[in-house]
């Protein structure tokens, strides 16, 4: 992607900072915002939710296929979806980012613009309250982002109970077909699935939803895969989780056709159901609820059962999927 | 500095975590720590303090001349201090970090201790409660910190009055001399002059001392130098602060030896008092008091006027020191 103009190297931290922050909305719960050493944030009780979660140049994304606003989306998202998986509503966030030398401050006021639009979209009851801004070899950003219980017990990953449906709020394996849309040298493909790609690009957690599931007995974001974010619940739990391969025919369908395309352009190892099962990043909602208590939005995928593991249907669902270490 | 053994990569994210967490303490404040999708920390009061700061490789710190230990010890140090300067009870870190290829897994070890000694040393009710760990070209250390206020008003930079003493709690200058000291090629000098070379190293700010400054009208950390943090208080409070240099003599006479011998061995440019006005990274507080005031561990360097900018006797002392991005 192009951007113009001078770099932020040039501008300087300060001034670049401010064309930075003016894309930025302050909100009523930040009794002290960016500028003094450290940022004031109010609460509704005195418990605050923290997570923290790093995207690299060339790992977790690339300047070729992402906008410096498309970064910035899913920097937030990706973040804001960790807090509602604790079912905290998304107050704060901090932004450490790392710019190289050659980083224009047209893509920076991009960058800033999307974690903004992210904000507006997804959770508007949340406010960038500080960050850093300094120069690497490769840009990196760093999003620290808090939540507020509203008086209410947080929602584990260890709550599930035996007898429990398991459910899903949001996409399953669209954001991995998207990478390999991207990724293909045929580059109308992307452009003709772009709901799929965007997902890839620009996440949309189901931040809502995720604050409405209160009987949720567990639940968590699925970002590093189904399978290996169902085996971390279960093992959490303590419990076995089967996933009926039936209730995922819906997820695979969507990707059909974009799979089609992909294989007849001679893509290999293209299959639906991988995508479902073994791709990170949709940043979805795995939780599980007391039968008959799940709420609109999450659709069940399966059950809880006494014993470990995950299985589809009768078969044990091997935990694959991203390593953001090795893979 | 060596490590030996197998690499961050080689052991894969999940596994060398487990090998760094371990030397974490837990602490009372913190009721859902890492290991779901975000942490949950207690507090006195339903508001909560956050500041961040990044450190990169090559730039903030050396791997020839800073341990891993050094590395975490100083990514703690920096953000405890920011907090401490608001007047607030450090209580929770996050820490995301970046390591190469390469990194050992006894680098990640010890830069988990160092996190951990950090705060055994300055401020024992923190916990680090979640963190990040992924693969870059280069080592970026990333820490948010979070503090309990306590039910008392956070200290602003916005809050010194005319009349009110200036104040300092911590070194001036050791942190810039410590580093031409790290830098010059006689590397018996780093040996020598120790205790200075460790202010760079692992700054040690008087969190305790900032604790008890309730009387403080305004503090902050001095991070980028005192001339430059000193700018940005008198400005934030709309006044002029006064600088005297006899209230600066002791800060020159502790580097005045380190500064002879760095001469007779070539080095140029060598000033204690440059070091002590335009020198950063001793992580010091500066704080204005009402007269009479000033608790102990704070020495006055100065008052509060009427006016702008920060004067140094008579002159005025331009705002001069680090940038992150251009410096």
């Amino acid at each position: 992607m192009k951007y113009e103009g001078e770099s932020v190297f040039e501008l300087g931290e300060l001034a670049a900072l401010a064309r930075a922050t003016r894309h930025f909305k302050p909100v009523a719960s930040t009794i002290v915002g960016s500028g003094d050493d450290a940022a004031v944030v109010a609460l509704s009780d005195p418990r605050f939710v923290v997570t923290t979660d790093t995207m690299v140049e060339g790992r977790d994304f690339s300047l070729d296929f992402s906008s410096g606003f498309d970064i910035g989306y899913k920097a937030a998202a990706t973040n804001l979806s960790d807090v509602a998986a604790m079912g905290a509503k998304p107050i704060a966030l901090v932004v450490a980012l790392l710019v190289t030398k050659e980083t224009k401050v047209s893509w920076l006021e991009d960058f800033a613009r999307g974690l903004q639009a992210c904000i507006d979209e997804l959770s508007p009851t949340a406010e960038i309250v500080g960050g850093d801004l300094a120069t690497a070899d490769q840009v990196v950003v760093a999003v620290t982002a808090h939540g507020d219980l509203m008086g209410k017990s947080p929602i584990l990953r260890s709550g599930a109970r035996v007898g429990d449906q398991l459910a899903v709020a949001g996409t399953l394996g669209k954001a991995a077909c998207g990478l390999v849309l991207l990724q293909h040298p045929d580059k109308t493909l992307a452009a003709t699935y772009e709901e799929i790609v965007s997902v890839q690009l620009r996440p949309k957690p189901p931040i809502e939803i995720a604050l409405e599931a209160q009987a949720a007995t567990s639940m968590m974001d699925i970002s590093d895969s189904l399978s290996l974010d169902a085996n971390r619940l279960a093992k959490a739990s303590n419990v076995a989780l089967k996933i009926r391969r039936a209730d995922l025919l819906g997820y695979q369908a969507v990707l059909e056709q974009a799979a089609q395309s992909l294989t007849s352009r001679g893509a290999e190892g293209v299959s639906e159901l991988d995508w479902v099962l073994y791709g990170g990043e949709d940043h979805s909602f795995l939780a599980t609820f007391p039968k008959g208590q799940v709420p609109k939005g999450f659709r069940v995928i399966g059950e809880v059962m006494d014993g470990s593991g995950v299985y589809l249907d009768d078969e044990l669902l091997p935990a694959k999927g991203w390593d953001s270490v090795s893979s």
